[in-house]
Formats: structure tokens, C-alpha cells, sequence
């Protein structure tokens, strides 16, 4: 088994409950890192350099994407986001196995640079289900349900080129699944070339 | 997540542990059979059909190869010994997992069948520790075990295509390891085409 970590992409719409997965994956494996993304927004009240966000100027930012610092990026409403390349190659290297929460777009762009990426699209049990998550929130007016359940809808039709798909019914199960996809890819053939020669020629 | 069984061809030499990883993996989850083999040789004392082999004439046997009925079958020591196909689509259309232990040539002629198939190579952790579980089998004299060594050299050789390579240098962590291969593949894109487009045709 390679003692390599693996780079994980995990993406999914709004309501699926990435964010509860990533959590619960991370409090039952201490070998997993969470990528923690770059952006020039400034931080909002509550929020610390290198906890939520690195903060970055626009320069630093601009810098790192010429350099190719940057794994992925993209502009949203005025600010740059993206993912330091650095931490993740830091962390592998010692055999942490890095999680990357990012929408379709972004992990396209991470698989066409890492084609060794695991990417993992967590999806709801329905829409049913996923619409009844969004109103449970509570405080969000119809429209804003609508809107997040269209745009969970275009995510998941762009959901092509991940190579597992979760099905997140329950929070303990869809963790238990990719702490079997962590173990499965660590064994894979492709990533263990050479392990069969290495036990031939010890003498 | 596909509720098709899995069939999963386990290979290995002599020695690293198939047997006991098998015993232990039908122990832990009622969700696998194991597959039984045919053969034309005749039936030792206290064995059973249907149990160790499906003891067959060499009329039927052939039979079953000329009519599809045979995975994958092979002559050895004057008798034939092949895979019935139909316990294996029986099982795994009603959603249990199938294991096929079996050795390398075998194992290729049924990823070449059936690329659905999940190929897993079961390795000893070294030569030495190899050498070693052969020799404490006991009764066997040293050209005999310099015979399987080298054997096992040869299936190690040959372990070229299978998906998954498992060190068994401990049979409950091999399990795991195998048992997280089986909810991976399950959850893997290629066995889930069509599930996304189930959801997000659902109303």
C-alpha cells in the first residue's frame, strides 16, 4: 500500500451536506488535511488568516497564479479565489491525505493538472430530500430556495469526470464509503507500480 | 450506490494467506459468497458436491465449456477444473458480492470475460516472511517449499492486470482493506452510470 496520501477533490450541490461529511471526515481520520483556499476578499469579522481563508492582495494572488502556485482559480463576484498548490504537495509528501472542498468547475481544473486526484461528488438522496435541507435552513425566502435548488440542479448535470459518486443518506455511511475509497485507491495497482518488483528483489 | 453484487477475483501465491483472508472476509459480511469450482477429478474422501467442487463427467464439463457455461476453465494433472458462470449471475443479480480464488491464469481468462470483474492480488509482505509461512506448515521437506517459493515467484510475476494489490501482513487489516475495495467500487462512477440522471429526474 503506497504511504503517498492522496489529494481528495470533493464537490457536490448546495444542500447534499458536503460540508457535514468533510467535518465528520475529518474529526474520524487524524491522517486527513483540510486544503485550505486563497482569496483577496477581505476577512469578514470572526475569520483568521489561514483558518477559514489565506488572505492574499490581488498582486500576491495574481503573483501565485503566473508562478503556478495556484492548483485552480476563478473570479467571483470581484475576488479571486484559488487553492496553494504548496500545502497540498507539503502534506501528501508526509502521507496526510489533503481534502479539497470546491464546486465542479474548480475540480475539473484540479483533475486536468492532477490527473491522480480523487474526485468525489457527494449527492443528495433526491431532490425531494435536497429542496426539504435547503427550506430547513429556515431563513431563506422561496426565491432563494429556487434559486439554490436550479443551481444544485446545473452542479450536479456537470457532475461528469468525478470517479465516485456518494449518495449522502446518512452522514456516518457516506463517510464510512469514503474512508473505503481512501483505502481502495491507496491499493490500487496504478498507484502501487513497482510494489510487486520491490518484494521480488528483497533478498 | 449499484445494488449489483461484485464479482471479485482474488489471486495470490501459495503462502500469502488467500485462504484465511477469504474465511475471515465470508465471516465478516453475509453479503459475499464464495464461488465454488468444478471439476471432472474425482471426489475425495469427506469432501461433498456442491461444497469443495461440483464434481462433473468429463462429458458434462465439456459440455458446459462448449455451451458459455464456463468462465474459465483449465486442465491440470489429467482433470479439468473450471467456474460454473451461473451461481455467479445468480448471486450477484440478487446483490451478493461473488469471490473467485483462483490462480493467475485463471484470473485473466475472467477479467478478459467480464472487465466488470474486480481483480485483487493478495502479496506476503516480504519473500522471507513468504518462506516462512510456507516452512511452518511443517511436514513439508526443503525442496518441496523451494519449489512453492519459486512457484510463488512465478504467480507474482504474473499479477500484471489485476486492479488491486493487498499486502496480507495482517488478515483483519488485509480484510479492511478489501472490504473498503468492495464499498469503493460500488460507489464508483463507471458501475453508477445513470444515477445522477435518476435524481434529477425524479418528481
Amino acid at each position: 500500500m503506497t504511504n503517498k496520501g492522496l489529494l481528495l477533490v470533493l464537490s457536490g450541490p448546495s444542500g447534499a451536506g458536503k460540508g457535514t461529511v468533510v467535518k465528520r471526515l475529518l474529526q474520524t481520520d487524524p491522517r486527513i488535511r483540510l486544503s485550505v483556499s486563497a482569496t483577496t476578499r477581505a476577512p469578514r469579522p470572526g475569520e483568521a488568516d489561514g483558518r477559514e481563508y489565506r488572505f492574499l492582495s490581488r498582486d500576491r494572488f495574481l503573483e501565485m497564479v503566473r508562478s503556478g502556485e495556484m492548483l485552480e482559480h476563478a473570479e467571483y463576484c470581484g475576488n479571486c479565489y484559488g487553492t496553494p498548490l504548496r500545502p497540498i504537495l507539503d502534506w501528501t509528501s508526509k502521507g496526510f491525505d489533503v481534502v479539497l472542498e470546491i464546486e465542479v468547475q474548480g475540480g475539473a481544473q484540479v483533475k486536468a493538472k492532477r490527473p491522480d486526484a480523487v474526485g468525489i461528488f457527494i449527492l443528495p438522496p433526491s431532490l425531494a430530500e435536497l429542496e426539504r435541507r435547503l427550506r430547513s435552513r429556515g431563513t431563506e425566502p422561496d426565491g432563494t430556495v429556487r434559486k439554490r435548488l436550479a443551481a444544485a440542479r446545473g452542479e450536479m448535470e456537470r457532475a461528469r469526470g468525478y470517479d465516485y459518486l456518494v449518495v449522502n443518506d446518512d452522514v456516518d455511511s457516506a463517510v464510512g464509503r469514503i474512508r473505503g475509497i481512501i483505502a481502495a485507491e491507496k491499493n490500487s495497482s496504478r498507484r502501487n507500480a513497482g510494489l510487486i518488483e520491490r518484494i521480488l528483489s528483497q533478498t
